[in-house]
């Protein structure tokens, strides 16, 4: 039963997804004929560099007007592939208001203003997907969106962002610096001129802002989630996570708190045991646990970025929109109805790595020792270490909240036997 | 824009997993309403033995006669978790005739007879929906049928019965033999009274059948699928694979040909890399591979059977089909328009382990290597050892097609010098 009218599709970007985009619905018409039910022809293609030479890009349908084409009226299915903030957001909304669905990969605007798209979307009758916004082609918002939608998630955790994998993996495998493992990224095309986004955490929290809203049916924005990049992280720090029988990870994790009155939304680079499924997450790869109720514990693994595996999620994510547009139906929307506030960092309940520059005296281990009881932090163990009169201590704290640690490592500080804090880092995935 | 006026469950078995999804239905009404749109009620309990102490159950739902439940005509959504052939064929096929949509955790079912499932829903306007069917809580059906309807999947790869793969575990971590390895997994039930369908491989049978329909859009029966269990696989298997840094996996393999012509679909002990991700698969859990045109290596991971996880899996499919039933409409229903073949076992293409006791003289390598050339299977390693006038070979082959493999094992068993052949064994994931 095959509609022979085809389904419109604009297509806005033609970059590494969307000429792998314009490749796919090119070259597999007849699949994606078959699994919508209907054709499926690319209408138009905007861009900003019309003479950029596009290999397979039909030049007719090539356009720099993106407003003309998503207002034309006969378009079922606007895919938004440019990325950031503006023009993106009013394209998609013009979109909406003249009666298209949206398949978007834009994670920096669906963690900013989540809220206004669906609700745009809903006002006009049309889907607004994402799949590709978070992890590349590893299916993440629809197994949580739908699959998940019967359970309750207690925590997401995870590794989102394959350019900083990259770096921490090289730095563990070869003992290499932060800089020295950038610079390698960057020749490799793993890291963009500017690495900023990446290392500075902002992709990974806006995936981290995306994936607690879902989870946990609220409303979770990029500037709820605490971020710290990586560009802190030492050789040092690494090869003391390695004597812990760790790894280094930049984590994004979503957690329910216990009470589950609130939740949190955090990315930073923590220490997780080499036992863990996530320690073996090499290269640019991306991993994601969910923690569920009924279901237990899942992961999920595959290739986080990169033109093909972010065009496989739009693509599915196309079936899925025109599937809906034929039946005359929507997919799920927002979803925010619990509506649980997001605590700040303090709030956060986990294990810390401290390493302290200490006098070498005698009484220091029992002068820290004493500054941690007072301010509630449980001391599991500590590693002692000391040669040509300075000295180290090692501390790994049993789990506290995160404002605890904060005015515990204040007060060390103020200490005339401490030196210098060298580094604080989470312990994650135990 | 919450509808009052509930929809209404039928729930057919109120076993390990039935009593789950009771138990969260009423624990989590709440969330359910919230997440449909409209609140959800359970309308009647079909078991068959009515005087079983549920904790839980409300008494008055519980009736024995299956049959009217699902013909009551108010009924909006059957969950089946009673398993088996009959009489759930039948009553899934009653109830989409009395208009109620199914979603059922049979895989036994979905795996001998889903095309005439798929043809009844369709014919009547309704859902079937089964991701229970499949590794429990892992999403793996509705990323298949829809995160990857835009990719082409050429391969999925997994481990799919919790039980072998706790056996498996066993006899490799502590050298047991099958037999032990067993009354362990009975004894911590892990393992069935009867464990015929999981050791002989019919469970992961029928969940291959069921991951290659929807993975390669055709239609595969349990009868498609070359099946061979573990009972054979001994302790010197296990160390054999040892030796070649390998460990032994029952694996699900649905694999598309070279030519894209045909398809295969297998479950059979297989040796895999230690440094293959699903090397790590521990005790009862599952994990699958799917391998993607564009989307690339995806793995998914987690329990795959037990109430709650397979009561997770059912209550996603709820929410979904009772969105679909509020927006009037149904979700993706059978994909088989590719009419792709299935290739018998002999066509598939892999890699082979093989022990030979042998003759201890000279030549015997000749005459063994001699065989293996003139059926086309080269040879990538071989190994001998000898002592008190017996010896053996083991032989590890480049990749060569099944059919070519059993010739050239039916030749060497003709051979004198052969006096037996020990073990055979394909190895994957290479």
């Amino acid at each position: 039963m095959m509609r022979t009218r085809p389904l419109k599709v604009a297509l806005l970007g033609c970059g590494v997804v969307g000429s792998e985009v314009t490749r796919i619905m090119t070259t597999h018409a007849d699949d994606l004929a078959a699994r919508i039910g209907a054709p499926v022809e690319l209408a138009g293609i905007a861009v900003r560099r019309p003479d950029k030479v596009r290999e397979g890009v039909p030049a007719e349908l090539v356009t720099t007007d993106a407003t003309a084409l998503v207002k034309r009226g006969d378009i079922d299915v606007v895919i938004e592939v440019i990325g950031g903030i503006e023009p993106a957001r009013t394209l998609i909304t013009t979109a909406f208001e003249h009666g298209a669905s949206v398949v978007s990969a834009n994670k920096a605007l669906v963690a900013a203003d989540g809220a206004a798209l669906h609700a745009a979307a809903e006002a006009n009758g049309a889907d607004l997907y994402y799949e590709a916004a978070v992890a590349g082609a590893i299916p993440l918002v629809r197994p949580l969106r739908e699959s998940l939608a019967g359970d309750k998630v207690n925590r997401v955790l995870g590794i989102v962002n394959g350019t900083t994998n990259f770096i921490l993996d090289k730095m563990d495998s070869t003992g290499a610096g932060y800089s020295e493992a950038l610079d390698e990224a960057t020749a490799l095309g793993y890291a963009e001129a500017d690495p900023t986004a990446d290392v500075e955490g902002f992709d990974a929290a806006a995936k981290a802002a995306i994936l607690a809203g879902i989870a946990f049916h609220t409303r979770v924005t990029i500037d709820d989630v605490h971020r710290e990049g990586l560009t802190e992280v030492t050789a040092a720090d690494i090869a003391s996570a390695k004597r812990m029988g760790c790894t280094v990870k930049l984590l994004a994790i979503c957690e329910r708190a216990a009470d589950g009155a609130s939740v949190t939304a955090r990315v930073h680079p923590a220490m997780i045991p080499l036992t863990h499924p996530l320690a073996s997450v090499r290269e640019a790869y991306n991993a994601v646990f969910v923690e569920a109720e009924a279901a237990g514990q899942l992961m999920f693994y595959g290739p986080g970025a990169g033109g093909a595996p972010t065009a496989s999620a739009v693509l599915g994510d196309l079936v899925a929109v025109c599937r809906n547009k034929l039946a005359g139906a929507t997919g799920p929307g927002e979803s925010a109805y619990t509506r649980l506030p997001v605590s700040p960092m303090g709030a956060v309940i986990t294990r810390y790595h401290i390493s302290l520059d200490v006098a070498d005296k005698p009484g220091v281990l029992a002068q820290v020792a004493t500054i941690f009881a007072e301010h509630g932090v449980s001391i599991d163990t500590v590693r002692q270490s000391g040669k040509d009169g300075e000295a180290s201590l090692v501390i790994v704290t049993h789990r506290a909240a995160d404002a605890a640690l904060s005015s515990t490592v204040g007060a060390l500080r103020e200490l005339d036997t401490v030196r210098g804090v060298a580094s604080i880092m989470r312990v994650e995935g135990e």
